[in-house]
């Protein structure tokens, strides 16, 4: 069918034109079906979407990933992708080989899937698994997908933390502690989405994050490490775009996200990993034996790809450190690298610490290496390189000053700190966006409180955001206090 | 978060607002995360959608399905609507609710849920299938999404074709003997979409096809019968919807089918319906063992929904009928009217028709009122009703001039007469826009034939078009002749 090809600017993703109604009849295409364009520059494979009005009869809509393409154009049916076709196998729960998955990749790189088709991708994995085999092949796909780094050290350290705990802002700590012991440690973070802050977002407190693959290069050269924002660097593209799927349908398959924290980290050219698991009540993983079970597909796809990784099971049912939010956790790694601090906080990252430096084969402790100071200068050294002020003191950190204190409504025992809630509330306050907003918690799970004893506060650095958080503390009771001898937690029916 | 809303015509579905990422990273919203806009006239929820470049920093560009917002408005995340957890719920395997369903179906009537989250729900049903109960709670949410239609007769007819099989055009047959016998049979059928012809096409040769529900309503009050285009009535607007995300991912998943075929049935009055399951290879239906296990579906729903269903498992491995194409399938119909015309056409149409009258409590037979010409008096009277001419004769009917015959390569014997293919030849032809193109076909499965003997005859109405076909059929060999005592089908390897 010969039509008459325009540009639209409708902020796609996907390679989509856009059919009148009557000509998609004649053409018989469905909407989300391929049509092949034979124009002046060539052939393109575009998504059909159809339309009454937006497009006149005789006339296709082009839009920007499909590059300049005006004028006539001959539209023909092209059969969907055969990426598409093993989206129904795996659907018909029937194993991939590494050439369809390495396919299906292409296709999501390249923006060639539908949502409809990527959503079915993705709930065939949540409803059939993946198998070890099919991690590992999904894994390398999305590496060859991606850029890499490649480092001249034999050894390069890296961390992960599978989330969903609230503070948890060891990376800052275990990065100077595992540089300043001479192991090479490229670390790079994300920023928050849901939570009040991401390593990210609290480096920048100190410093520049925002870096790409040169200078990340010569910072690292410099000092050992970095601590930079990784959307800075295109590193497995094909996983950021399954999670925009993902994310939404609240779907994270274990096969799935393992591949995804295996790529990153092998396209970040990382050989010796340490992965945190947090489990529990209100963590990603909720009990134990997942946690292990977890740790163990890890293990064995790492493996596979010839990384070496190693998994820290942790407890995850409530906040490590006693900041929330950016300038607040800011101020806990200060703290822990000048010998003062949570202990918590102190102890995770010592401990993540210490598995990685004896996994790269460095007798050094980390608990030595904090305690004279090496790390806190190995920290000033990396925040300098990363244009940062070296001589920081937790003086110089945004703490909001529109406070409101929590208080403990009865004496009992604090039951539950929520992280979802936690995080929820220290975003009320304006986290992550306004650098000082946050929470500073004073009660743990299973302190002994009085009635009117605080149990956190807020800082906010407005009025109406700090009354916008204390509004949602009220209604929602990020920290829970019961009697100490009751044993109900919830009533059904 | 405030922002300034303007307009955006990109002939969306659902209702997306586009943000600039910036501003969505402040919001915390992720792509196709929904979010509440208040503004001047109200609140609304929006899908949205990320740009760096279409839209600017504190602008929201709010798509149409929103209706008309600009100016200053105030948007905050919102919830993910109720049914994407029931989704989720499907996902995991979990029997729905009737009144989840029912969730799940208004908001796909309403457009609120997104290409992923309509696909999971497929896939879901695919993956975990539908219980009976689902089925019959599905079936019945959306009946009550889409407008219904009632007749003052108790006993109203009805036909439908699970499909797949070329020719068979029986409902003009059909239709007719059974309005001769007096009984209401308000029959709507589909456009042809990946075939040659669908009955409104067909139809449309003789007359109009496209009415609304009143003039529907007094072409029936007339005749007791009609042969019209579905698309012009509102009846179960969700199952098409479902359909166009179904279609791309070649899902048909069973369940869903059934109540597809039963909610458009029950939208439209129904009380008897003859179902024509056709299987074999070719087919949609690959065996007999699938056939009856859909037949025994089909009954114990229609039973749950107080529906007579009788289902008509049929032979479905080659075309039914000699006429490929609106204009050849109409000369078919018209000669088996008359008591000519091709005998399985006639034998299926008068046996479909029997199981209908049967059913209505009709002693009348099938093959006598087409016998004695009541049929074809019947079928002139409806055409006319529908302004059609009721002279109309065989020689008025278009046929295509351009014609080509595709003769047999060899002697033996023919050994496939393939649905799909034949239909795509006919489109190559020109079918079903152009009224005269299609296939005739000269050989059934099992006839022997000379080589140079004729398979069948390609008629279009333009010389490029017949040349196309025959390139197509030189190709791909929609009728296959085989050796007469060759056993072998293909190989492998």
């Amino acid at each position: 069918m010969k039509l008459q090809a325009r540009e639209i600017d409708i902020g796609t993703r996907t390679p989509t034109v856009i059919l009148n109604g009557a000509d998609a009849a004649e053409l018989g295409a469905h909407p989300l079906d391929r049509v092949e364009i034979d124009h002046d520059g060539g052939t393109v494979v575009g998504i059909v979407e159809l339309t009454e009005e937006l497009v006149a009869e005789g006339e296709l809509a082009v839009t920007r990933p499909l590059g300049h393409i005006e004028g006539e154009v001959t539209v023909t049916i092209a059969p969907s992708p055969s990426s598409a076709s093993y989206v129904r196998k795996k659907l018909d729960d029937i194993e991939l080989e590494a050439g369809e998955i390495e396919d299906i990749v292409t296709d999501i790189k390249y923006d060639r899937l539908t949502d409809a088709e990527l959503s079915a991708f993705v709930t065939s994995i949540y409803t059939n698994g993946l198998s070890r085999a099919e991690i590992v092949n999904l894994t390398e796909s999305m590496v060859a997908a991606g850029e890499t780094m490649h480092w001249d050290q034999a050894v390069v350290a890296d961390k992960h933390s599978i989330g969903g705990v609230a503070g948890n802002r060891v990376t800052p700590i275990v990065v100077p502690i595992v540089a300043a012991a001479g192991v090479t440690i490229p670390k790079t973070s994300s920023r928050a989405v849901t939570s009040a802050a991401g390593t990210a977002d609290t480096m920048e407190v100190f410093c520049d994050v925002e870096f790409g693959l040169d200078e990340i290069r010569e910072i690292v050269a410099e000092t050992d490490g970095c601590m930079v924002w990784g959307g800075g660097v295109n590193l497995s593209p094909v996983d950021d775009k399954i999670i925009r799927v993902e994310t939404p349908l609240s779907l994270d398959p274990p096969g799935q996200m393992i591949a995804s924290v295996l790529s990153k980290k092998k396209s970040a050219g990382s050989t010796e990993i340490v992965i945190d698991i947090p489990y529990g009540e209100g963590a990603k993983v909720p009990s134990l034996d997942a946690a292990r079970e977890m740790a163990e597909d890890f293990d064995r796809v790492a493996d596979a790809l010839g990384m070496a990784v190693d998994c820290a099971i942790t407890r995850g049912n409530q906040p490590v450190g006693t900041g929330i939010g950016c300038g607040l956790e800011a101020r806990d790694v200060l703290a822990v690298l000048q010998g003062e601090g949570p202990d918590d906080l102190r102890s995770k990252a010592v401990t993540l610490a210490d598995i990685l430096l004896s996994a790269c084969n460095c007798d050094e402790s980390a608990a030595a290496i904090l305690d004279d100071s090496r790390a806190l200068a190995k920290f000033r050294e990396i925040v300098a390189a990363q244009n940062g002020n070296p001589d920081v003191t937790v003086d110089d950190l945004p703490i909001g000053s529109h406070t409101a204190t929590v208080d403990a409504r009865r004496e009992g025992r604090v039951s539950h700190a929520n992280n979802r809630l936690v995080n929820e509330c220290a975003r009320r306050a304006g986290a992550p966006k306004d650098k000082g907003a946050g929470l500073d918690i004073a009660a743990r799970v299973g302190d002994a409180v009085e009635a009117g004893e605080a149990l956190f506060t807020i800082h906010a650095e407005t009025a109406e955001k700090r009354d916008e958080a204390v509004r949602f503390a009220r209604e929602n009771q990020p920290v829970r206090v019961n009697a100490p001898d009751e044993a109900l937690v919830e009533r059904y029916g």
